[in-house]
């Protein structure tokens, strides 16, 4: 068991598993072969091909597009198909800040494979014997990764709202850090993966924070997300991500992040490169 | 011009022209189909044929290959094929650690296009006005990127010494910046990239510290190879790189990633996903 192993993790899907997901011509998701299957029993929305599904021609801009696919899904859902149902929109593009293809619904994301985005904040406190990282524990109703440990805070990235914005909007939600804090998120990078997971292909941006609280601050959760919070040592926190799988998948990797940023992992130590090398996919 | 252009910059080469070095069976390297044909008058060393360039198997182990090679090196060095000469060894790895296949003088590795690496340290202060960056500029005697703008340290990294080690080595040679002072730099990543440049193929991988300095700190060079230092607000740095090739090319990568991590540049900014995942190759 290794920090490698969490990377490994966010890295393992089967390509021949899927056939693209084709918008205008575009490439822009990958669905999987039995789900493509599914979606034949909407043939004025898709045409299904042994070779990839793709979004009805006649279906030509962003409302359009995003009309038929919500019907689509609604009855995806009544009948079990998408689980976990966010009521939360997503806009479909290769890049965040392009013009979206559509919209979609959240939970239907990794159904079609297209790219996810989402905003994660390492929250931690600077004492003199060094820093602490404060971890969440998810909700055990949370629809993926209950039960799991998090960042202080964590969102996804929907539509019509900005990423810092968003960030600010999720520290209020997810941990009571109220705007003034807040605000004082530092952007610090971004890490990407795309992998198999139960509720489909994860194909991610998750753009990271950095915010240094108060030693005296206590995080509290406003929106039922959030179990429980720890406050860890860096040494704790190496030591959970080495040995096993509590940390969420992503959150293994965001937190790998912080450490390496911040020299808590050092170039001489032998996995280093390939550490750093992992955290982001080719985009 | 945009600071995509610097990393468009560090991506260019044409694999065409280049042919796999391989050593023991593994490609270990890429040589300029040209240069190949020089080596074909070293046939006691290397078997070159139309596909690839291969370290003669008898060759076996670290020391005879390295002193085979050394000796080819030397001949081409006095007959002006191999310039720059540093007498500087690398060690032939594809990964920082791993055992070497051989030695090799630093100004042979772009010509042999195996795997460099380097440190490269952002020294800056920390005004209430906000973060300045202290700059150097190449002597112009150097034999890459003369006159060019760079980190305020930077080195390669030879084999046999650590890259922590050699990082704090290097602030006392480049900038004066005492031990003391020098062994608070923290290790905050690393940039990758692959491009041609004059020497050759540039294969590396630069290990990258940030060190805050006192605000009456003033870096002093020792060995010759810096002319001037600048200390500059962000906001210069970054005009700087957007609007031309001012800085080295791989220095470029390590003031972007810089300004990603500190925050600089925000997620809603247009091209920050890209630049994002240009700093680093796929290893």
């Amino acid at each position: 068991m290794s920090l490698l192993d969490r990377i490994a993790a966010c890295r393992a899907w089967q390509p021949e598993a899927y056939r693209p997901f084709v918008i205008g011509g575009e490439a822009i998701g990958y669905i999987r072969h039995d789900f493509a299957a599914r979606l034949r029993d909407f043939p004025r929305v898709f045409e299904v091909n042994d070779r990839a599904v793709l979004l009805d021609a006649k279906l030509g801009d962003f409302a359009t597009r995003s009309a038929a696919i919500a019907e689509v899904l609604a009855v995806l859902r009544d009948e079990g198909e998408i689980s976990g149902w966010r009521d939360e929109a997503y806009p479909v593009v290769q890049s965040w800040g392009e013009a979206p293809r559509l919209e979609m619904e959240r939970a239907a994301v990794p159904k079609f494979g297209v790219r996810g985005f989402g905003v994660h904040m390492n929250g931690y406190i600077r004492r003199t014997e060094g820093i602490e990282m404060w971890v969440g524990r998810r909700a055990k109703t949370k629809p993926t990764g209950p039960g799991k440990l998090d960042q202080l805070v964590a969102g996804g990235q929907p539509i019509g709202i900005g990423i810092r914005e968003n960030m600010i909007k999720e520290c209020q939600e997810e941990a009571g850090i109220p705007p003034a804090l807040a605000q004082r998120v530092t952007a610090v990078g971004a890490v990407s993966y795309r992998c198999e997971r139960p509720e489909g292909l994860r194909d991610d941006v998750l753009y990271c924070f950095d915010l240094e609280l108060p030693e005296d601050f206590t995080p509290q959760n406003t929106d039922g997300e959030v179990e429980a919070f720890y406050l860890w040592s860096l040494d704790r926190v190496i030591e959970v991500l080495s040995t096993g799988e509590d940390f969420k998948f992503n959150c293994a990797l965001v937190a790998i992040d912080f450490l390496l940023r911040r020299g808590f992992i050092e170039p001489d130590w032998r996995d280093y490169t390939a550490l750093m090398h992992g955290l982001r996919l080719p985009q």
